[in-house]
Formats: C-alpha cells, structure tokens, sequence
C-alpha cells in the first residue's frame, strides 16, 4: 500500500526545505499543461503546494498526472526544489518552491462538485452551498470561521478556568417549561403521552447548581428554540453560560470583561479597552432611541420638547398635545446632503411610521432652511446648543409617539452613520447596559411579561412598588452590548423563594402552573439558597463579531435554514410507522410525511 | 445592606491569618452551645470554618446566632484568632484558627433537608437523592467529581488544540438514520408529520467534515439512545469524539495515549505507561474469554482440548464431539479453596449456562482430587505445563459450547480475581484490541449485521472475502480497554462511495433505505474523500474510572433513572394541548399523560 502520510502539510514548505524528500496529500486545486510539464496544485486547509511532473524523467508518472481531475484526492512523494527565476509567487507561503514529483497515488476520485472550490469569489447560491456544506466548508472560508470559533471557546475555557468556574454539562432532555419561545418537545417512549423538552437555556440547572453549592458554574451551552427564525437565529444555539454566587455585579463585570478581553486578543489580536462603559436603560433610550446602541460613532439623540414648545411649528405641537414628544440628532457636516438625499432619509423614518422627518441646515452660521422659519433665532440658538450643532452640519427632527419615534431615529441615526462613512469595522464599543425594567406589558394578554425571564431579581429599593405601580420596578439586570448587537444579557436572582412565588403569580400564573413548571424550583430555593446572579453571552454572535460576518451560518459548521431544515441531511424527515408506534404518537397532518 | 462578598473561602483560612478581619459566607453546617459560647461550623465547598459568638461581646448577636438552624445561608464579618491550646484541630485545614463574629447577615434560611448534609456516610435512598439532586451535590462528594469531569475536560481540550485538533460542534437536531440503538425523535412544527432525531454519535457529522478537508476535529459531544438502559448507561452520555484525515491507527494510537496519560496525569496525579500493549480480538478471546480483559491480573485462559481429547473425561469428550471446547484457567494459591468455595463457583458458573467446573488441586507436586482421575500423569504434566500450575494451585475447567465457555470463563476469572485480592485499584492497565470481526450475524434478523458500525473499513487484505465468507472478514477497527472496561472504539473508516454501497448491501439494506438514510452521505463521498479514521471515546466512563465509581450518576450533575426519567424535574412530563396542536400530533395512549 503507498504510504500516503504526509511529512508536511501544503502550506508549510518553504526555501529552506529544497532538496528535502517530502510527502504531500491533498486535493488537487488546478493542474494545467504547460508545455510538456505539468503542474498541480496540491492543497490542503493549510495551503497551497505545487506538484511538478516532468515528462523526461517519469513519462509513466506524467501520463497518470494528464489523468487528474479537480478535486481529486492524491499522495505524492517528490522533492523540493526552488521555483526557476521568474516562477516564483509572492502571493503564495509555499511560492518559493515547488516539488518535482517521484511517486503519486490516487486516494479518491471526484465527481465534478456543483461549485467551484477552487474559486472562492464565485459568488454561490446559499441553498446550494448548504446542500453540498462540506464542500462550501471545503472552500475555505467557512473553514477559517470554524477555527475562529474554536479557539474562541478555547480561551473561553482557559480562562473561565483560571478565575475558578467549574463548567458542568446539563442535560439536553430536560422538562419542558415553556416562556417566551416554544420548545422543541421529544416523546418519551417509557411514559407515552408525556414528553421531555430541550432547554431554551439551562437557566433553572445553573440556579439549581448554586443552590447546590458549587460557587461559580459556566459552561458553552446548546440552545433550542422552536421559533419562526429571523435572520440571525437558529433553531440551537450556543451561549457562554455563567452564573456565580455570594457576588453582584460588581465582582461579575470585570470577571466578564477579562473574558472578552482574552477572546479578542487571543482569537483576532485586537485590544479592548476596559472597565466597559455603563449605561442605565433609560439613558440608553433617552440618548440612542435604543437598548443597543452602537457607540462606534456620536450622533447622539436629544429630547427638544421644550424649546418646541415656544415655537410655532404646528405638526410638532400636535404631537406634543397628543402626548408624543420631539428628538433631533445633528449630522456632522451634513449639510451637503441633498435634497434628494433627505427624501430618502424620509421614505427611510417612513418605514417605521413616521410621516414627517424636518430638518435644518446651518450655515453662515444660522439654521436657515427646512423648518428653521417655525422657530425664533433664540430658540434656534437653543437648538444648536443642545445639539452641538456646528457649520455646515444638518439637523433632522422627529415628532411622534415616544416609542416610535425613538426606533426612528436610532435606526436613522445607525443609516447615517453608514452613509456618511462613520462605522470604523476594526473598532469595538462595548457598553453595559443596566437597570432594565422589569416587567413589560403585554396588550394582547392584558398582563404583565418578565422584560428578562421571571428569575431576575427586582431593584430592591424598588419592591415596594412591586404591588402598586409594577411598571415602574426596576430590574438588577443587565446587557452587554457591543457595536449595537446584544451580545450577553443576565441579572441578579431571586434568592428568596416567596419573591420568586410573589413574581410568578404577578406575572398571573396560577398556583397549577407554577407548582407544575416550577415546583420543584421554589422547593429548591427553600433549602438555603446564596445570592446569586449570572450571565449568558451568545456565543453564535461573539464569533460573527470576530469574523466580521452578518451571517450566523457562515459561524456554524452544519446550520439550518430559515425554515429550520438541514438541506443537506435532508432533515426533518419522515420516520417509520414503528417508530412512532413505539413513541405511541401519531400525526394529525400529514402534509410532509412521505414515507 | 449587608455586604456580603466573601474576603475568603471557607477553606483557606490559616494561622497566618490570625488578627485579619475578614468576610466569610456559606452555610451554617453544625451550630453548637458551649457554655455560652455557640460554635458555628461555616462551609463552602472548600471547607469548613469555625465561627465563635461569644455573649460578652456582642449579646445581641450571640442572641441571633441562637436561631440559626443548619443550612442557612448566612454571611458574617469578623476576626481571625488563634484557637486555644487543645481545642484545634488537626482533621481540617482551618482547624488552627476561629473567626470571632462581629457582624451577621442571615442571607437565606432553609428548610430542614430531607436528609443529612453534614453526614455524608449516612447512605441515603438514591431515589430520594436524585429527587433532591441539589442537596446531594451539596454534600460534596458529587461535587469532587463534578470538578474532575471538569478538569478532565479541559485537559482533554487543551492537549487536543496543542496537537492541532479543531473542536466543532455538530447539530443535536439532526436526521434520524436509526442503526442499532432507538432514536430520540423532535416533532417539527414547520413541516407536520417530520421529524428530528437527536444523534446517537457524530459519525456522520464528523466524516463529513474530513470530506470538507477539516483535518483533525475533535468534540466533547453529547450522544443520546432511547434505550431500556443498563446500570453504566443514561440517555443521554458524553464521547470524546475524534477524526483524523490522511492517518491510520499509526498515528492515531499515539495521539490517544498521550491523550489517556495527559488526563490522567492532571486530574489524578497518575502516570500511564505508553505505548499501550496491543491484542487482537482473537488472541484476546483465547486468552480472556473477552474483548475487554481486565489486565491488571493473569489468570490467563488456556484451551485444553487437545490433551482432553487424550483424555477418559466423558462429559468432556463429549462436549468435544459436540463441536465444544475446554478451556482451564489456573488460581495461583488457590488449594487453599474450600470444597464450599469451589461449590459457589460452581454456582456462579452455572448462572451463565455451564453444567459443570471441573477441578483440581497440586499439591505434594501432583494433581490429586477433582477430576484427577481421568487424566493420565503424562496428561497431569501436560496440563500443568500449558497452565504453568505451581504448588498449592487450583485449576477449574469449563467444557460447552465455545462461546458459553469463554464467557463463564471471563466471569469466572474477574471473581476469583476480585476475591483473591488480585485487583489493585490503584493500578490501570491500558489495551487496544484490534481486528475486530466486521460483522456479526443477526439470527432473528436473518441477516449480517456491523459488528462496530457500517462505516468501518474492512481489513483491504480481506476485501475478497467479502462476498463468499464476509463473517471472516476482519475490520480495521480498534477498542481501547482499561481495566476491563470498554473505553473507547474506533476505526479506520471508508472513504471509497462504492465500497460504502457494497457494504449497505451486504447488510441487507434495500437501494431505497440507503438512499433515504444514507444518500446524502455516499453522495458526498463521491466528492474526493481522504482515508479517514477516527475514536470515540466513553467520557462518562473516563470519569468513572478517574474518580474510581460504578455508578455513572455519580458522574453527571443532572442523571436520570434507569427508566430515563428525571426524579428532580419530574420529567418526562405532560404537556399542553396547545403544544400538541402546533406540532400536529396526537397520543394514541395516555396512560401516563395527566394534564
């Protein structure tokens, strides 16, 4: 048998190598005919080497060479040489060198792929690139994403390691619980009719492991959700769990922006700079119109209700009787957008429901055009303080709904800054986010939401509005948000087992509901339970920031698509009629089960 | 509010410490009343620490200290002191120095707990420890093991990464290709009457990634079986599961051995010899009666046939020309064996269907009570000689059917081993068997099946046997045993599409069944495949073995029953109808299902 064991790999030989007897294997990249010769490249995920085949010396050996074909997998025993004057490739580690083949043998033979490997900037369609995924990962791209997320969680563990959390595994066949999301069920075969769920995190385990004593648990965890995917999300996810006892977040914080310090530096050499800024929930709004705010660039919002109060802009005074309030940002030498420009920007707010957007330019040194005329040199004076507005610089002003005029302008504020060319890519903000409200309010419902889940713990100085006024409690929560994506989210706990029943039932579970999906929680937290708080950090979206991806597949090795299929798999399918009699279930609908 | 951050761990405290104020907190583990003076036990899970409340300081106090009950939570500031003379001690590490208290937060009380924490050699009902798993890893032998699982993973990690591995993480929900073990099925609710399975392995995930050219993968996977479970089995387990491209067992063998000394060496301070022996599946079966010999003691099996055959032994001859055969093994020492003793082993023998053992006993330098009758002196020296039996001896022999043999034989041995005090534990004893058979015949089924998997190489020099006797056909394949246990399995797998096909064919699969279950795999084989192998290893069993338990709930935070349930959840549960109506299925029984 030829001994196809490599003594080096494709992208590691170089000029001090000539003369060395080496093996290779590989696929084959390109090969082509130059004049007798042939040359092959020979590649492998470290790189590319090319193979010499020299009619004059082996006529045998060149006549299977004129046999290969793109994709093959080959072994081949040779030599190093240096490339001749003029044939080198500066583009190339291995450029220098090429191996004039003695011996070669054919591993596999290959179909012609549907796309090309070798041609990464071919742009391919993503359906057909998730069929044939080892052949999309086989390109290289999706390789190098791969290794980034593996040495993401690597640091991840050294490091969690080094502060003295312990990573436990909890199960994937866990009870099903649901809030929020639906959960993906699975019938149990031993009890028919009843089910286990997989966790949508394993929230209730890292609580249960801190009642149990052990002080600092993390662990990169799956995570399923059954939901109508938006872009970014997958049916099982992966989050950085962590949770800690007798701390606040006063210990947790730095514990966590060490963490992404390390990943950073030792995944793409980038360094943050820490302590991360904080920022209250409702500066956050009040400043960005949004609990993610990008801080790459300013362009902050500010609230100008009062100077329009003592204008004579009508359609903003309306607003303001109806209750809705007025926000401006300032774009920094903005003034030479044009006309059209602002239209666009318009039809832009428009999308969100906005029906107007105003706006003013100063320039010679005063707000001469848009709605400048509603408002009185004093009150533009007023406006350009608050908004720092200098020369040449433009003004839009919103009027609306709070809510809606807030996601407005965060949305355009985040429009202009790409527009204008303010989004630095090789720059990351990271900022917490804290002191969320606790509750939501959900009208469909007609009852109050956990804003985080019903385990955070209430501001204290807040719990006696807990039974007068819930809107207005406070939570010991807290975001990390980095370049205006949420990239981790947690929260003190409740430790206090009639807190926790007193949150359940204001969030209008019944005594049957709570004592069925969180029974045995509350028991547990009556046996002497620390105080506690911890955090999950989406690790799909960590490794979308490393590799500058928008695209969470391109972060997972075998992702699903929107509809939650595997196309390559071919999965979910159908299974047999044994199978499910065993599971003593039976479909109702049987749109899609062929078999 | 009280601050309670811990200065310290309950564990580390010191005469060094002495005159420190320091903040400690954790549970109140025992309380005592001396004299007036209480004595509270505080503990975390790295130790205990002595608190005094002393009335004369601090009357107040001494007062609350009164009302503490075990298992509370508390958290107290005070000073380090030297204890008085004779009242140290030695059995603990802080046992030099006390904390008198000045200050005292009562963080949680707790309930009284349905059994000891503080007792840990009370042995409680593993029903009702389950049921409060909490509170058993709260006891801290749990938790010892926890934190070994999680050093052994991390070792596992780091050493992988050193030697070039990338760990990725394959879908959980994945197609159901059922082989061997049941699947674990997920309803989808986007394509009704489909579904998921969770996957029993990664095979097929991790040979797809070396056709992606994704050279080394590893990945601490979660592995799910709907089986009736075995004592050593959960439904859900760990593997580390392994591949390697462009390698054989050459270079494999090494990688895990290093691998198996690293962990060892890291979380249990234990050097392995490597390489480890190696023996194929046949000589193991001669000499063990088992393809996992526990090789930390000899008592080697020896067939005796030939000299039986010589012999005027009836029952045996008989056995012989019944197709049996006779094997013998020698306890060294074992004269001494009561005529009692050997009846029990005759007992044991006869739970695995064998009529008889045979005995016989050296002494004064000659066989002389059993079955000595029968044999010859000449034959007496011959089986002496082949069992190397000594002065004070003891021989058993078992003749049956071959396979009955060596399994009552294997049985045989390991008691006797156990009960001679032959088996030391602190000793590990490494084994690769290889060669395995590439099928077993399936006498229900009527047809071949694949003794490891059907991915798995047949040995190349046996590829003619294939179609006219496959059941000599070898594999490439390999397990590694430790200590009689199973550790891990693997093999070089195919990389070849048509041979693959072959294969499925020669087990019987219809064109129809490969292509449904496999298509998308042959298909992707076509592509140019490099020669691949690959392991999985038995985390859960590793860890077992590390921390030197039988029960594999002690190595889990979060196990199930034996009937897959989880007593702490009480999961499998029912779910909502709502549920059910989504995912448009039905329970055709609902004996178990009570909402």
């Amino acid at each position: 048998m030829f001994d196809f064991i490599p003594t080096h790999n494709c992208g590691m030989l170089r000029e001090e190598h000539v003369e060395d007897a080496v093996t290779l294997s590989g696929w084959v990249h390109r090969h082509r005919d130059h004049g007798g010769l042939i040359f092959v490249d020979l590649r492998d995920r470290f790189g590319l080497t090319q193979l010499v085949f020299d009619p004059e010396k082996n006529a045998t050996l060149h006549a299977e060479a004129e046999k290969l074909h793109s994709e093959w997998v080959i072994s081949i025993k040779g030599h190093v040489r240096k490339r001749a004057e003029g044939m080198t490739n500066p583009k190339l580690s291995t450029g220098d060198i090429e191996i004039i083949v003695h011996e070669m043998d054919v591993l596999s033979k290959a179909k012609t792929p549907p796309f090309s490997i070798a041609d990464e900037t071919i742009n391919v369609n993503e359906e057909l690139r998730l069929k044939y995924r080892y052949l999309d990962i086989r390109r290289g791209n999706i390789i190098k994403k791969l290794v980034t997320r593996h040495q993401a969680m690597l640091a991840t563990r050294q490091y969690m390691d080094a502060q003295g959390f312990i990573e436990v595994q909890t199960p994937v066949l866990a009870k099903s619980t649901p809030e929020g999301a639906r959960d993906y069920l699975v019938p149990s075969r031993v009890y028919p009719g009843t089910f286990y769920a997989l966790p949508q995190s394993p929230q209730l385990f890292k609580q249960l492991l801190m009642v149990s004593g052990l002080d600092r648990y993390y662990q990169i965890a799956s995570c399923f959700r059954d939901e109508d995917l938006r872009a970014e999300r997958q049916p099982e996810h992966t989050q950085i769990d962590i949770e800690m006892s007798f701390a606040t977040s006063k210990q947790l914080f730095p514990i966590i922006e060490r963490l992404i310090q390390t990943i950073f530096k030792e995944c793409i050499n980038v360094d943050i700079t820490a302590p991360f800024r904080e920022m209250s929930y409702h500066t956050c709004i009040e400043r960005y119109g949004t609990d993610k705010p990008d801080l790459r660039f300013g362009m902050e919002l500010h609230t100008l209700d009062d100077i329009v109060e003592q204008s004579e802009f009508g359609v903003f005074l309306e607003q303001l009787q109806g209750g809705g309030t007025v926000k401006g940002l300032c774009v920094r030498g903005g003034a030479g957008i044009s006309r059209k420009g602002i239209d666009n920007y318009t039809a832009f707010v428009g999308t969100f429901g906005i029906k107007g957007l105003a706006w003013m330019k100063k320039q010679d040194d005063e707000l001469s055009s848009g709605v400048a005329k509603f408002f009185t040199k004093q009150l533009q004076q007023e406006i350009m303080q608050r908004l720092d507005v200098k020369e040449n610089d433009l003004i839009f002003m919103v009027a609306d709904e709070k809510g809606r005029c807030n996601q407005a302008l965060d949305h355009l504020r985040r429009k202009l800054a790409r527009d204008q060319g303010l989004v630095d890519p090789n720059k990351y903000e990271p900022l917490w986010v804290t002191d969320f409200p606790l509750f939501s309010w959900n009208d469909e419902e007609q009852r109050l939401e956990s804003e985080h889940h019903p385990f955070t713990s209430p501001a204290l100085e807040d719990l006696h509005l807990l039974d007068k006024d819930p809107m207005k409690v406070s939570s010991s929560s807290y975001d990390l948000v980095i370049n205006g994506h949420e990239l981790a989210s947690g929260s003190q706990r409740i430790h206090n087992p009639e807190l926790q029943e007193k949150i359940f039932r204001t969030l209008k579970l019944s005594p049957e509901e709570i004592n069925n999906r969180f029974g045995f929680f509350v028991e547990a937290l009556k046996y002497g339970t620390p105080p506690h708080l911890g955090i999950g950090i989406g690790f799909d979206r960590l490794v979308m920031i490393l590799t500058k991806t928008d695209n969470i597949r391109d972060v997972i090795a075998f992702p699903k698509t929107q509809k939650a299929s595997d196309l390559m798999m071919a999965c979910p399918s159908s299974v047999s009629q044994e199978q499910l009699k065993e599971l003593q279930i039976s479909i109702t609908n049987t749109e899609f089960s062929l078999k």
